[in-house]
């Protein structure tokens, strides 16, 4: 396993940092470069973090300083938001779906705009938020996504229109258009084609005297897993140049973007402890004082980490790695290749900084791991 | 969908309680009779509540009070059992990994005895619980189970003699063996070739000087999702019928069942309400205040829900139904017949009794539905 993403100075740090396990260190130093990084590679674009990736304060904070905004889901994404004292113009809510709840404490505190997919959503927004700035969600292709979020959200071109009109109609102020490429998107086609579809409904819009401004890119931007996966200067070049030909002379133009995992996924490791270990017939099982249910839910969508002991000794055992609950579910890796482990011994998940401790739950009566700051 | 499990009098109640969505009504007096149902379908048999399935006060209290034991699977869950004033002879862990807060903890509350499946284990439990009694859980067949939990735990008949006598050997109190069926078990089968299994090692065990009394027959016990789902009537006989055919003669023999799903599986209801709807091609979204994150993980397991609207009126359209976050994966049901469905309505998924706020959480800023109990 080679340490593309998370960088081996990340787990060095890490490696001496003498926490109590289970714990999630997070650099967030790193999370700053990784900020400057992507806004760097889309000239003119702006970043609203997607708060859902990791909402730990730390993090917030240290993005808030920089400047970022916030895409919030819920009420509570929107007071976490509020309470750090972001200006609520830097605060927009990317949720097609909203309650009524969070559309009046959105409306009364003032962020910037909310995104609609459905004439239920204009009409409810029009309804508890009036007056609004929205933008439409269009459904693209999710193919080149790790986690492909297709099918739940977005409408069609027409619709799209429709609900721009719609709005319109409501009191609102249709300002613009977003998408979303799929979460950790590891090609640069699916942003194209997405700018492609994008660019057909803004000409059409504005022979209907909407003149859109808003164009929400969406999250997806991806770690480097392998060598494969597109880079944000080769994400930012294709950008870049869709908008140039499929969104030409927009004056007043905004460019956002809603990276998640981007900014935090591989600036985080799990570190965990050994509290078992057991032969069952040719395998060689481990029990780790976290698992599946406590932090490395995305396991079950397919997701990997990968997985370093204390030193960088060579591997000469072959491990099944297993959270500490009674549920066989709570299987983290097979076929792990480590050096030799002993009760105590501890493991680094390394690219965990993302959808870690935001879906983590206490089944079993195990807690979820506390957030560290490398300082 | 029809109303085996769940039934009428319930779901009849609970859309007459007009708390606050989402949320999970628990009928607790039919936790009493669910119980009791067991405890008669086994005769000699005891039950030691799986805690995991739901720690909900309200269900540990009702169980207390009926005289049941609790299985224990961490910290946690042991000081759950204690502080309600369960003796802590009625408590047992069979959680095959424990750390050594855990073990420490047990052994200086008196805790009944505790699994082991692992060199590794006894081992530890004689450390940090000198003196203490141990059962040994073996690996049976799970291939009658909807959630199957066998190769994470359990041994051999040949280490299972092993680690009785490595107990013996370090001053622990062999006791007994444990195995568990699987998860929502629905075929006698399974309880048959496990005790078939226990028999052989019981008897093997004696010719060592090793007299076993305490037979843990785990959970799995079904909710009767539909009609082919055996009863705790047809589980208790061949349970009995095996126990009589492969352990006969066990002066103070110890009968032990550890129930979670059937205790309170078919005895819970989550009530949640639509709060947005899409057109998505030719399907329908529904948008609910709770979904996949919050408590019904377990649909990531396979799990299905059997789900009602506010009346018994004709379905007359599908629906997909998806939970409140911004992930795809958070997707609920599809295809599901319902009435016509608006923005405010509420929808009611039975046999969500289990393993629900249990495995919930907080992601996105979502709440984990609160419990409401049905007096």
């Amino acid at each position: 396993m080679t340490l593309i993403a998370t960088r081996q100075s990340v787990l060095d740090r890490v490696r001496t940092h003498r926490a109590m396990t289970p714990f999630l260190a997070l650099d967030t130093g790193r999370v700053i470069e990784s900020y400057h990084r992507l806004l760097d590679a889309v000239p003119g674009g702006e970043i609203y973090y997607a708060v859902k990736a990791n909402s730990h304060k730390a993090v917030l904070s240290v993005l808030a300083a920089q400047g970022s905004g916030f895409d919030v889901a819920s009420l509570t994404e929107l007071e976490k938001a509020l309470a750090l004292g972001v200006s609520p113009e830097r605060i927009i809510g990317s949720n097609p779906i909203k309650n009524e709840k969070f559309l009046r404490r959105a409306h009364e505190a003032g962020i910037y705009a909310v995104v609609a997919d459905s004439t239920d959503e204009v009409e409810k927004i029009a309804r508890f938020a009036p007056g609004m700035r929205v933008y439409i969600r269009l459904a693209v292709d999710n193919s080149g996504a790790v986690f492909p979020l297709d099918k739940k959200f977005g409408v069609s071109h027409e619709q799209a229109i429709e609900e721009l009109l719609l709005a319109r109609n409501l009191g609102l102020q249709p300002i613009g258009l977003a998408f979303h490429v799929g979460s950790q998107c590891v090609t640069v086609r699916n942003w194209i084609m997405a700018l492609r579809s994008c660019g057909a409904i803004w000409h059409e819009a504005a022979q209907y005297g909407i003149h859109l401004t808003f164009l929400d890119m969406g999250g997806g931007y991806p770690i480097p897993t392998d060598e494969t996966v597109a880079t944000f200067g080769e994400i930012g070049e294709a950008i870049s140049d869709a908008i140039a030909e499929f969104i030409p002379e927009t004056p007043g133009l905004r460019v956002i973007m809603e990276p998640g995992r981007a900014m935090v996924g591989d600036n985080g490791v799990l570190v965990l402890t050994v509290e078992g270990r057991a032969q069952r017939g040719e395998k060689t099982w481990l029990y780790l004082d976290s698992g599946v249910f406590n932090g490395m839910g995305e396991i079950l969508e397919g997701s990997t980490y990968p997985i370093f002991a204390d030193t960088d000794a060579p591997a000469t055992h072959t491990y099944t790695l297993a959270g500490p609950s009674c549920d066989s579910f709570d299987t983290i890796a097979r076929d792990v290749d480590l050096p030799e482990m002993q009760i105590g011994d501890r493991l680094y998940f390394t690219n965990a900084g993302a959808y870690t401790i935001e879906y983590g739950s206490n089944f079993n009566g195990f807690a979820i791991p506390e957030v560290e700051i490398l300082e």
